[in-house]
């Protein structure tokens, strides 16, 4: 399992390194810019989970190329987000996968660009696919859905706005199924479409990437108040910090973990139609949930 | 022609407020710049070309509606671009359009990430347009194209690294081919390929695009100069005082004019074989061209 992963985290990691522009040719300094904030490490987890959900689909049929342009773009996404979100005038965060953010290695100007020309990167991959018309509408459509004003910029929104005040579970989830969730949903439903799923299919792992979202920001919150920074690989306590509402804050720390759990179960009990296809996904929702960073 | 073009102007203002999210709804502070954004404002420039290039392909046959989703795409494109130049870390500019600017009417963060949206909504509006899929696969990539790194924001970037530099009439025309050009070279194109061009007419289309982004930007650099922000909309003077070069202090200001009158008997040739029915594309250049603001 571990080399099946360790497989398509390569396979990601090319993807990216082709659609990334040449860092020889001008502007240079923004080309660099993209690679550091694409290249410099990160879990790889949304490639990961398109290339899962395409093998719970389609077992050792299915064609793993076929999925690189989701991988790329998904993470392209991803990591346009954190670019913009360490900017000082967001969460000023000087430290990211443990190297300096691009604000501090570049400057902010830069940042912006950077951010920027990553997230349209993630579409003009998309658009590059070789897959059928109807398929790249399809995966754009799902990407600049969970990516917008009513997903991942959305959630975003909903944090700064919560930031300083006390919010209950219900808006917390909300706020997090928009700003991590969104994203994780939607490189599941990439890979599932990609590999040509029914519409019950996409329904049980619809339920599945719910849950991971959720439990992947819980495990953030968690790794906030428990980790340090040289494991984390970025600032721990900035929650504390910035006084937001996390669910270990709103739930305390013993029940989060509780919550983890549950979470597993629904995971698994959505997966099982799927059989031993699903062990990769089940093995990112145990990667998700035990992760130290 | 004022009639046409105003028509347009209209339904091009339809489309973006349709595709734009309800304010009434949370996050409500992102949803209210992002209609800042988009609607308080702006000539219109890109959607009104994806209009009258449909409109040189098919005259009176073609379908008005079918334009709309690129005409709404590459305006939101465009402001995109401009809620993120103008912040304190780009251009700090303050007034746009005769209005405060994102950053000042609401804030930082809240500019950061309407940029990011209006640029995602961009792409969800030619996901959702109601096109064969092959045509939006190729609008996809056109917008795409133009926008990254290898067009909008590569330009941007050039101009950033050009800041407080000497640079060349070569080196400044590469620049605003990028910052300018790409983008009003690919509403023609978007609206060339929606009307169902041939390969020669997205030819010659491409050629008077080419000059009208080139000319749209030495006549941006002579307004600087000779504009006020009562007309402008924005701040005047701002290319001298960061010490940008511009083709007014590269050429002198006599020789951009004159070379304006070139691009525009340019503009007069690639549209010659369309006839009367690119009547709406001259009047857009002249309109370039002539503006005050």
């Amino acid at each position: 399992m571990q080399t099946q992963l360790e497989g398509w985290r390569a396979r990601a990691d090319q993807a990216l390194t082709a659609a990334l522009p040449d860092t020889t040719l001008a502007p240079q300094n923004l080309h660099k810019a993209m690679h550091h904030a694409v290249l410099l490490g990160g879990k790889r987890m949304r490639p990961l989970l398109v290339y899962a959900a395409a093998y719970a689909i389609a077992s050792d049929e299915f064609d793993t190329e076929s999925c690189d342009a989701a991988a790329a773009a998904v993470e392209l996404v991803h990591a346009y987000s954190l670019v913009h979100d360490d900017l000082p005038c967001m969460d000023d965060d000087a430290l990211r996968r443990g190297q300096p953010t691009v604000h501090v290695a570049f400057d902010e100007a830069t940042a912006v660009l950077t951010g920027d020309a990553l997230q349209t990167l993630a579409f003009e991959t998309l658009a590059k696919a070789a897959w059928p018309a109807t398929t790249t509408v399809e995966t754009l459509r799902i990407l600049a859905t969970a990516s917008g004003a009513n997903g991942m910029c959305g959630g975003q929104a909903l944090d700064m706005d919560a930031t300083g005040q006390r919010i209950g579970l219900d808006a917390l989830k909300r706020l997090h199924a928009l700003k991590t969730g969104a994203l994780i949903h939607a490189a599941v439903e990439l890979g599932a479409v990609v590999a040509g799923a029914t519409s019950e299919q996409r329904e049980a792992l619809s339920r599945y990437s719910t849950a991971l979202g959720l439990a992947f920001q819980i495990q953030d919150d968690i790794l906030d108040v428990e980790g340090d920074a040289s494991t984390l690989g970025k600032t721990a306590g900035k929650d504390a910090a910035q006084d937001k509402s996390t669910f270990v804050s709103v739930l305390g720390l013993q029940a989060s973990k509780d919550q983890l759990q549950l979470l597993l179960a629904e995971m698994e009990k959505a997966l099982a139609p799927f059989g031993t296809n699903a062990l990769p996904l089940r093995a990112l929702a145990d990667l998700a949930v035990r992760r130290r960073h």
